[in-house]
């Protein structure tokens, strides 16, 4: 049935996310519907179980268990909120080509097929929306293909993923290792059950991608965006950091020069007064650097219902009102993913706790064109000793040279850690 | 004479932000005008002076210094950069009535008269810009409009002028009075010869009623924003707020309630460990509150050429591939702004170096029902020494009440400062 003077809305999957959206609306119906003519209109909901009793006040007749219930022709937007690659592609795919616009917070899927999505949509005249996969709240998607239209973006930094965050905030704040850090994380609701998405970087990298192909045009495959979780960050480089004026962040990051495109997620040190240091518990931020308008960033919760929620619901709003486009940068031929890694790098190893030691690995590391910029030495009294350097910046293969080099020495017991330093 | 296929912009005006905004869309030119069909062509610019020597590469002949010698029905854009009210005022007011959509940098235009020309521009079915006149190149007023359409914006704090900001870090950071401060900041080029409108608050409260009318629709009166500056902000002050825990802020407060908006620009004790706490030197912020986000903060440089003029040129491509208004937030009927500042309050006093001051005055403060959180007492070994308090929340009026109290007891020598608490 068409109801008249609707814009007709159906949703796919009534997890935490579409409950958020749908909260957000009943909260602020008055005021949206004021701006909007004709009004939304929740109309179908795709859910596993029609029976469940669920937190949101939609009449029992509007779920349904099958796709092919919807009669896509009647509906203004498809919003999926089920997640992971399949169907969710197929669902989409198919709402695109019969003329729905759609909206997603699904990132996997963003980031693993998310051009082919955007290509459907434009050869069907319609739009594919998905603020809430990066970032929840934070408006990252507009303000990258809007807000920052007249801008070449050359970098960006971000705190992506809000439960390494929190982890990482209470190791530092608490001086607890990774492991207690992670169980208060899941008891608190943080953190998954099976963390590895979270603590591995996938969820990051996901972002991360998307943002690429947003911001630099360029869509990585995920196998070429560097990922290395925070499992083995331990509370001695924590320490070291804080000591040296650092925190330790999992950072993604993404770079652009003329001829390729830098996308890494990894454990990074970055100085105490940069405003991403300041970034805590399960908030996210993103750093973005214009060639024009300098850095800017952007702060908020990058989860929960309600904040993504609203996000869904402010892309839904921006397609009936706008029916534009976002304006987008440029698509970037011939631009390659290469992680070189020129960047200062944090060094910690276990030397044996004799004279000369840290004279020789200098020098070791001068045969290797490194110079240091920090060295901080402790006497143990025993028989080895722990040595952090925080070198110049060099790129990260010959990093990895000098340490194999050094490795190898007879006074290196260990290379115990080797991570990115921003400045 | 009409130059067809390109969409004619006219500039008042060139000086820093004009000269940002040339010198950005010269240098994003192949990508923009990639995207822009058509290009745009900057055709004529309002001067005084046609034969100075410009940092711009246009050609002499588009330089008039009589508005009249724009014939305005043949430009897409005028952009109003010669700031004030008079006579922007009227140059806007002609643009917009003659077709043209608009775009302006001009915060005392926008906070003073910005409402009368809405509305001009809505009755002509033009549209008129402005997010260069609050935050530089941050975009706030495109995420306030926008990117939170989704949401009622319930409160919003932010630090909206780089002048003050930097002068409190380095006040903060190397225990330098205010006038030295200021010295340095206007040998660095970050204070004006007059640093009134800056150091006195008026700059800020500007972009706070600009910011009010998009977030709350609340129109305020210049007179009905509370406005402090930061000259009698002390070093002691700075010092004892260390102590505490706090750092002292230029704020610009807006909050909403059912019957009343507060607005207020005052120096303020906010939080070390709040992301606005470590928005540092030059640099701007604002935290942003929606009923459903939560918390979102954008920072950036909110001054500059770069960063203004860039934010100039993404509202121009923003006018001519959307043709479309901001999504924008409901005006707000029968809301009078009105500021009881209930809050948490510092207070630093001088008294008596006797036994049982302390009490007494926490007595006094009991009487007009004020307890206190937190209290820094110091002998001097002198006749009298310092004492500092922090109160729990309470009503501004009911605070001075209570210190006009105090202040004629015979052992409180001086009330030296009252600053406002952000926790």
């Amino acid at each position: 049935m068409i109801i008249l003077g609707k814009q007709r809305i159906g949703i796919l999957g009534m997890g935490t996310v579409a409950t958020g959206f749908c909260k957000t609306y009943f909260m602020n119906k008055s005021i949206i519907d004021s701006k909007m003519d004709p009004s939304l209109e929740i109309t179908k909901v795709l859910v596993k179980d029609i029976d469940k009793k669920r937190d949101v006040d939609l009449p029992h007749s509007i779920y349904v268990d099958d796709f092919d219930d919807f009669n896509l022709e009647e509906f203004e937007i498809i919003i999926e909120l089920i997640g992971g690659v399949n169907p969710a592609f197929e669902y989409i795919k198919k709402s695109l080509e019969s003329g729905c616009n759609v909206i997603t917070a699904n990132k996997e899927l963003m980031a693993k097929r998310g051009s082919e999505l955007l290509e459907i949509a434009k050869n069907n005249n319609v739009l594919i929306r998905y603020e809430a996969s990066v970032g929840g709240g934070i408006p990252l998607i507009s303000t990258i293909n809007d807000a920052m239209v007249s801008n070449e973006i050359i970098r960006m930094m971000g705190i992506l993923n809000g439960t390494t965050n929190y982890i990482l905030t209470k190791m530092t704040k608490e001086k607890i290792g990774f492991e207690t850090a992670l169980t208060q994380a899941k008891e608190l609701g943080f953190a998954e059950a099976d963390p590895t998405a979270d603590v591995d970087g996938f969820d990051a990298s996901y972002k991360l991608a998307i943002l690429s192909k947003d911001a630099f045009g360029v869509i990585p495959k995920p196998e070429e965006i560097l990922k290395q979780g925070i499992r083995k960050i331990s509370i001695e480089d924590i320490e070291y950091g804080l000591e040296l004026g650092y925190k330790i962040k999992l950072l993604a990051i993404g770079e652009k020069s003329n001829e390729h495109v830098e996308l890494s997620v990894e454990p990074t040190l970055i100085p105490i007064d940069h405003p991403v240091a300041s970034v805590n518990n399960e908030y996210n931020a993103l750093f973005i650097e214009g060639n024009s308008v300098g850095e800017i960033m952007l702060y908020g919760k990058g989860a929960g219902a309600m904040p993504t929620g609203s996000a869904v619901l402010s892309d839904a709003i921006d397609i009936i009102k706008k029916k534009k486009d976002y304006m987008g940068h440029v698509k970037a031929e011939n631009i390659i993913v290469k992680n070189i890694g020129l960047s200062a790098y944090y060094v910690r190893m276990e030397v044996l706790d004799k004279p000369g030691v840290l004279g020789k690995i200098a020098v070791a590391f001068g045969d290797y064109g490194i110079s240091l910029d920090s060295v901080v030495q402790r006497a143990r009294g025993g028989r080895v000793a722990p040595l952090v350097f925080i070198t110049h910046e060099i790129e990260r293969a010959k990093l990895n040279d000098a340490l194999n080099t050094i490795e190898n020495k007879e006074y290196v017991t260990e290379i115990q850690s080797i991570i990115k330093v921003v400045k």
